[in-house]
C-alpha cells in the first residue's frame, strides 16, 4: 500500500492513488523487461494486503525459485518502506536500506508513493512495476513456463470475465472498502462505506454457502484477493478501521471459507500476524496516536476445522499443492 | 468519571484520580446533609459507567419520585460535562450550564476533575457528594424510608463481606481495568492490563456458570457495578480500549449473563447506547483524533433469550421489578 504521512482527509472520503509504475514483465518483453529466472526480486512486506497477493501466487505457482523475494519491515517512515529486518539494515540482494532507493533508480524524480508490492530488476537495481493488480495476472499468464509441476490454473480463460467483474466488487467494498472506513474524512464518508462493506460481506456469505471458491470450483485469482482483507479483518480492521458490524469470525461461512483458505498450503504459510497488527497500529499515528498494538485476537482460531471440502471443489484442479515454503521464508507465528 | 485534558501519560500506567468530594447524605445529617426527599438531584451523564451504577440503583429502590435526575449530554469540553442536551443548554431545575458551576459553588477553587456521578444539594446548588462507590451503597442503606414497596436490598448484611470483596476485584481487573488497557503510556502497561482484565473475566465466566448472580441468588451492588463495564464492552472497550482477546459476546456465560441483567427492569433501560459511544469516541481525542464514531455493532443482540432463569435464583429477593422509567427519563435505542 501507498504511505502518506496523514491519513484521514479532514471531510473527504478516502481516495487511493491507483496511478503505479505499469510496466509488465512479459513473455516478448516489450516493455523491456522480458521473463528471466534470476532477474528480478518482488518487494513485498507480510503487512501488506496487496503485496500479500503477489506471495500467495508466487507460492501457489512455484515462482520461489525463479523471483526472490525481499522482505521489508512492517513499519516504515513517512517516505519509504525500509529494510529494517534484514541484517545490517539492507536488503541482501539489493544492497538497499529503503525501497525508496529502487524507486529513485528508475525514477529520480518519482514523485508517488513508495509501494509495495515493487518488482525490481536486479542488475540495474531499478523498480519495474509497482502495479500490484497487473502483477499477479503476469505471474499466471506470463511466467508459465516456470510454473511448477501442478500449479493450479488461478485464471482460467473460461472464467475470466467472472473473475474480473467478482474481483472489482471486492475490491471496490472490501479490499479498499475497509481503507475507505478505516481513513474516512467525515461520519457520512466512513457510514457509507461501512454500509458497502457489510452489505457486500453478506452478499458474499450468501455466494458462498453453496459453493466452496467465488469462481468455479477451484481456487481462483478472486479467492486470492478477497483473502487478503479477510486474514486481516478480525487483527486489524474491525478495531482499527471500525469495521465493527460483527468480526469475520460471526459470519459462519465467509470465516470458514477463510479458515479453509488459511489452512491451504500457499495461503496461511504468508501471514504473519504481528507484522500485520504492528504495520497498522504502528503506523497510522493519526489513529492511533498511542502506537500500542492490541494483543488479541486469539490467531489459532484460524486453525480450527472448517467442513468446507463437504462442498466439494478441488482447490487445485487438476493440479497439487504447493511444497512447504523456502527455509528463509518461513513465518513463526 | 474524570475529565483529562489527555488521557493517555506516555511511558505511564494509567493512574485513576480516586479522591472525591467524600461528603454523605445520611439519615442523621451528620455531614450536614440529611436525607430528605426532594432536594438532592442526582447528576448522571447516561454514557458514563460510574454514573450509570447510580442510575441503575435509583431505579432498582425505586428512589425517582425523592431524587430527580439531570443528565449532562455524552461529550464535553475538558473542563467540564455539560446539560447541552437540555433546552437552552441549562440544567432545567440547577439552572446551569456546566457541572462545573455546581463544584466550583461548593469550593471556588475545585482542582479536580468535575465528574459524574455527583448529588446536588438543589436550594444552595452546591456538590455534596461525587464519592460513587458511597452514593449506591447510601441509596441502599440510608434512603430506606423512602424505597419503593417491593425494592430489593442490594446489600444485605450477610454477604457483605462477599460483596465487597468480588466488588474490588472486579473494580481493579475490570472497571477500571478497561480504561488501564485504553489509557496505558506504554506496551508494557497495556499488556499487563489485558491480561489482568481477561484473566478476571475467564474467572467470572466460571463463577457464573453455575449460580445467576455474583453473590447469593439475587441481584446486588456486586451485579450493578459488573453490568455498568459489561454493557460497554462490545460498543466502546473492545475497539476503542484494546481489549480484543475476544467480544463479551464470545464468552457465553458473561454474555448470558450480562443480557439476563440487561433485560431486567432497572438495567437495559438505563443504557444508552448511541451516548455510549459518542461519549468515549469524541471526547478521547488522543486515542480517536478523528472523532468518528463506529457503527457498530447492533444493539439489538442484547434482546436474545439467555436462558439464565434455569439457574434458579430470585432476581429481587422477596421484592418485585420496577415499574417503567418516567416518561421524561425514558431512553430511545
Amino acid at each position: 500500500m501507498s504511505l502518506n504521512p496523514s491519513y484521514i482527509q479532514p471531510g473527504q472520503d478516502f481516495n487511493r492513488d491507483t496511478n503505479y509504475i505499469e510496466d509488465r514483465i512479459t513473455r516478448d518483453g516489450r516493455d523491456g523487461w522480458p521473463v528471466e529466472p534470476g532477474r528480478y526480486r518482488l518487494v513485498a512486506a507480510r503487512a501488506c494486503p496487496w503485496a500479500n497477493r503477489t506471495t500467495i501466487v508466487r507460492r501457489l505457482l512455484g515462482l520461489e525459485g525463479v523471483i526472490s523475494l525481499g522482505l521489508p519491515g512492517p513499519t516504515h517512515d513517512k517516505n519509504s518502506w525500509t529494510f529494517d529486518l534484514d541484517p545490517g539494515g539492507a536488503d541482501p540482494v539489493l544492497g538497499i536500506e529503503r525501497l525508496q532507493q529502487a524507486f529513485f533508480a528508475r525514477f529520480p524524480d518519482y514523485p508517488r508513493g513508495i509501494t509495495v508490492p515493487a518488482i525490481v530488476d536486479v542488475p540495474s537495481g531499478k523498480v519495474v512495476t509497482n502495479n500490484y493488480p497487473q502483477i499477479t495476472l503476469d505471474f499466471e499468464l506470463e511466467w508459465t513456463e516456470y510454473h511448477r509441476a501442478g500449479a493450479p490454473d488461478l485464471y482460467p480463460e473460461a472464467l475470466r470475465e467472472e473473475i474480473d467483474e467478482v474481483a472489482n466488487l471486492i475490491f471496490h467494498d472490501v479490499n479498499n472498502g475497509v481503507y475507505k472506513c478505516g481513513f474516512a474524512g467525515s461520519q457520512k464518508s466512513y457510514e457509507r462505506a461501512y454500509d458497502a462493506l457489510f452489505a457486500r460481506l453478506d452478499w458474499l456469505e450468501e455466494r458462498l454457502a453453496g459453493q466452496r471458491y467465488l469462481v468455479g470450483d477451484t481456487i481462483t485469482e478472486a479467492d486470492v484477493r478477497l483473502f487478503t482483507t479477510l486474514a486481516r479483518f478480525d487483527a486489524v480492521y474491525h478495531g482499527h478501521f471500525k469495521c465493527n458490524r460483527n468480526k469475520l469470525s460471526e459470519m459462519p461461512v465467509l470465516w470458514a471459507y477463510a479458515r479453509d483458505l488459511f489452512q491451504t498450503p500457499g495461503f496461511g504459510d504468508t501471514i504473519d500476524f504481528e507484522q500485520i497488527k504492528r504495520h497498522y497500529y504502528v503506523t497510522h499515528v493519526d489513529i492511533n496516536p498511542s502506537g500500542i498494538v492490541p494483543k488479541g485476537p486469539d490467531a489459532r482460531a484460524w486453525l480450527a476445522p472448517h467442513a468446507r471440502a463437504d462442498l466439494g471443489g478441488r482447490p487445485f484442479g487438476n493440479g497439487t499443492p504447493p511444497k512447504a515454503p523456502l527455509p528463509a521464508e518461513r513465518i513463526v507465528n
